[in-house]
């Protein structure tokens, strides 16, 4: 393991560089911070991380890895570096450069999955949320529409905990696209507060993709006349609504039971 | 509606200070934000508002409602205060000095409630998050153990999304206060990773508390052992754990819909 004492490093500056949207799509990278996550972006292929950064105070923690996995580039920084790297929260000591990954649409187009459609999702953390969500309750994919919040921004990929890595997710998603779906048999089912069909009533099975709006306007008009069915998640009437990533939750939950059978 | 112009206001630094849970234990008073939940305070209950600060810029919409409700103190502030008093978000041009209610313990306990035990809820945001959902599944009340976040602090406050005023909330519940509900024949159902009972087999009729621990260390040992079932929502094995506030949405869910017999 390489030491790095200065911002000037070139791979620091690459790292630090990732907080902004606009350099992880330049260089196809993000970052990805903490034990678990690095050491489950290792394990799931060879070419998934690019760099790691481990503070001084964890090194030995990490030297048999670093020898294990030496395709990829390890550096020893000091905390001030990794605050700099990481922005302002507490990585664990360990954060990694990340290749952003590359799904294949057509295989998911194919697929009889229960996929996520999210409309302008534009909060990072419920974003981040909806993705750890969809991760434990095995969605498919997850098509996000633009104006969503970047599923690679660090406060998403913080809050996906580790969904980021396994759920396949698709950026800027348009209607043609979601056309695409609806002629290889999947089903849109739109979560709303305007219809009588309640969340439970819904069939879950086969292709089905469950649209999420955002919580200030909804599903969008555009995407909205695509729905094959709305449907509700009843509720004190006098709340207005759930936040999204709750709503999300409710409904994959329960689609989870109907796809087992239960 | 009186114009204030300095930080040095009484009233001014009353709100100010009403960030820092210290000030808010001592005045018995917190912070409200939005023009909805200023709305709603307001029609609660004629003691629920001390004083409202409105914006320059939506002075007029409120001139009828400072006449309406005249036992409440209205002040004109410009943007600059409006900050000082919220901190860093944009309360939408108004905010308020709210009394802490105060709920009837005895009440709760005779009660033949949903009852949601927060054990150690640290994140204010997951908290938030709880109520909100709390309210919208009818709820009839929210205990929470000490170590958790106080459910008045600003962030807590702006994620319940108004619920903050409707679920009754009774902080630092110790473990001889969950005996007597236990006395008064309510059951404790814990939601734990370690069960072979899925959530959706839980019965969720009568006196009912459902207890969900921190995501960090899920339900504390001596709550654990108070606890008269434990559950667990499948998910994939691969993840951890369903963030806090999502798992206990899924168990509300599914517990509204068994409350009402469906």
């Amino acid at each position: 393991m390489k030491k790095i004492t200065s911002k000037e490093n070139p791979q620091v500056k690459l790292a630090s560089s990732l907080k902004h949207r606009k350099f992880r799509l330049k260089e196809g990278l993000f970052i990805l911070e903490g034990k678990k996550m690095v050491r489950e972006a290792l394990e799931s292929s060879e070419n998934a991380l690019k760099s790691i950064f481990v503070s001084e105070n964890v090194r030995e923690e990490y030297e048999s890895l670093a020898e294990q996995y030496n395709s990829v580039s390890w550096y020893v920084v000091d905390d001030r570096l990794m605050k700099h790297i990481c922005g302002t929260e507490t990585p664990q000591g360990v954060a990694g450069i990340a290749r952003i990954p590359s799904w294949d649409f057509h295989k998911l187009l194919k697929s009889e999955s229960l996929i996520v459609l999210g409309d302008k999702i534009a909060d990072p953390g419920n974003l981040g949320t909806i993705i750890r969500t969809a991760f434990a309750f095995n969605v498919g994919g997850i098509l996000l529409t633009s104006g969503s919040a970047d599923p690679f921004s660090p406060k998403v990929v913080r809050s996906s905990m580790g969904g980021i890595l396994n759920v396949p997710i698709f950026t800027d998603t348009d209607l043609g696209e979601i056309k695409a779906f609806k002629e290889n048999g999947y089903v849109l089912a739109g979560a709303s507060i305007n219809s009588s069909l309640s969340y439970e009533n819904v069939d879950y099975t086969g292709k089905k993709i469950i649209v999420i709006g955002s919580e200030a306007h909804g599903i969008s008009p555009e995407i909205r006349g695509l729905c094959d069915v709305l449907f509700t998640i009843p509720i004190n009437p006098r709340v207005d609504s759930l936040n999204a990533a709750i709503a999300c939750a409710i409904i994959l939950s329960r689609a989870s039971l109907a796809r087992e059978g239960l």
